[in-house]
């Protein structure tokens, strides 16, 4: 059960409240985190995660209409995800998604991809980067950056280059880490930034654990209990001896300019994730990067994507608002 | 003590570090909160901040060289700060400034308002409202309101009518809970709202309790338990029989319109107010104001005024740059 008292139930709607009362950690979680965990037993977590989430994926395919094809781009699996009417504006422009789920989970197509799809109206590319543990750090960070690297080099199968500036992107959570640690390797590859705005939804930009949020929301406050998390990730994700505080591991440590893209993030104040989204923020914003931070009240980690919750509603409309510039 | 976790430390400059581990909560504050803020021990709780906050207070009149008057506009006194160098185009505005302190502390030459007058480089005019339990609800605001009244309507003694689009006007803590009432009753009486720019310095905007972070935050996390402000106030401030939803007891409550002045909030992760700017900001936002929220790392109710901590500092000019409308 998630903690959830009646003053905190006050600021929230009521498809908010049904969604964290439906919230049931495993019991001793914390204890077993290791244990359940273990790359053994990865096949199963995806199994669980992809059949809770399938029916709402094809839910949103189906009302939006959506087209979906796989390519191959420099050898890496892509998922395009196609809207039925594309603004002229858009025509020439695509979203470079990097899916999340602590590295081991999670799928190019997920709500996080087809909803952007349809609600910014855009020809998503969504890489099918090789999960954990079947590859370690950094192979899907290289893949990323790979796929990357054709579509401005030479473009999608049958296209043009794309012009880095019209490019937007997204990464949630794990899938943030991945996308600035590709950033990072862009810049020193001396590769132009995709620069029509950056979506950090939730971001894991800070894989050593440090931070306010992942102590206060560890165990009873966000929809996961952060131990096991960790462990996943630790455990899958993580070549021996990795330094958690290397900038293209945990790239909150890294340095930025306005290189950066402009920036809008969003995170709430139950999610692990919080005091990620706060210090990337900061950074961004005191390196003189264009940068809005949107923390929704009593919201967990990635409710952005929930397709009823109006907290989510109302945080995708304002990333939408800032993804388009439009004042 | 404040719980304080290496991981926690990790994301805090030492200066915070150091001010968290010096606070040290009244054993058993929880159980004793309406004993410690009965009406007869106001004098005495007034007297140990006075003490704590004059060395400081008088620092900031030295090193900035702070000019200080107290005059009386409408029957009520108000403290006048000036700083010694006012830039011609900040010549004619002033900044009205209605302190915090849970409606019984606190005092309009803190260091709020001075380092306001300083920073912003602005004449500050700081209400002396009277405080709880010799004055209730809604005492303090008719005198705020007087005040503006009168400055908009007579001006200053001596001098012309404040034209409002030239007041910015600030409330930190319960202060903002004032100010935003004293809006509301503006509003209702067809006095022009002051339009320069306001700054909710982590605004108790929301006097009911509802809110994620007045439960995660109530107990060893802030620099005061929750339960003995919520007594403080509860014992003092309200008539019996207020209704703590009343949009002019907590404003949160009350319906915007783009009448209300460009705004910028702060609020820290361990902050008990941390929900009330969150929330604040959502509204005015959805109500299509413009308005900023700055959420800091690990810092607690109040942390903003600290003359050393970094964090503050960061903040601080963040919130100079809004008011100053620099883009």
């Amino acid at each position: 059960m998630v903690s959830l008292t009646e003053g905190q139930k006050a600021t929230l709607s009521p498809n908010a409240i049904k969604f964290l009362e439906n919230v049931h950690h495993l019991p001793f979680a914390g204890l077993l985190s290791n244990f359940l965990t273990m790359p053994s037993r990865v096949p199963s977590l995806r199994q669980g995660v992809e059949a809770k989430m399938a029916p709402g994926e094809a839910d949103l395919i189906a009302k939006h209409g959506l087209q979906l094809k796989e390519i191959t781009i420099a050898n890496v699996p892509v998922v395009v995800i196609e809207p039925p009417v594309i603004h002229p504006e858009k025509e020439s422009k695509i979203l470079f998604n990097i899916f999340g789920g602590a590295f081991i989970m999670g799928s190019p197509r997920d709500r996080a991809a087809l909803t952007m799809a349809a609600e910014l109206g855009i020809r998503v590319y969504s890489v099918n980067y090789t999960r954990s543990p079947e590859a370690k750090y950094p192979v899907a960070r290289d893949q990323c950056f790979s796929v990357y690297r054709a579509l401005v080099k030479e473009g999608p199968p049958g296209g043009l280059p794309i012009d880095p500036a019209d490019i937007y992107t997204m990464g949630s959570s794990s899938g943030a880490q991945l996308l600035l640690s590709m950033f990072l390797l862009a810049r020193k590859e001396g590769l132009p930034i995709p620069s029509a705005g950056a979506y950090l939804c939730t971001p894991a930009v800070d894989l050593s654990g440090a931070g306010d949020s992942t102590v206060f929301n560890a165990r009873d406050r966000d929809i996961m209990p952060y131990s096991l998390l960790y462990s996943m990730v630790a455990q899958n994700y993580f070549e021996e001896g990795v330094d958690l505080q290397d900038p293209l591991v945990s790239p909150i440590y890294a340095s930025y300019d306005t290189w950066f893209p402009r920036t809008v993030i969003t995170v709430g104040t139950r999610d692990f994730a919080l005091s990620n989204g706060i210090r990337m923020y900061w950074k961004l914003r005191e390196a003189g990067v264009e940068t809005e931070l949107l923390v929704s009240e009593g919201m967990w980690h990635g409710f952005v994507w929930d397709p009823v919750v109006p907290e989510a509603l109302t945080a995708r409309a304002a990333v939408i608002k800032f993804m388009q510039n439009k004042k």
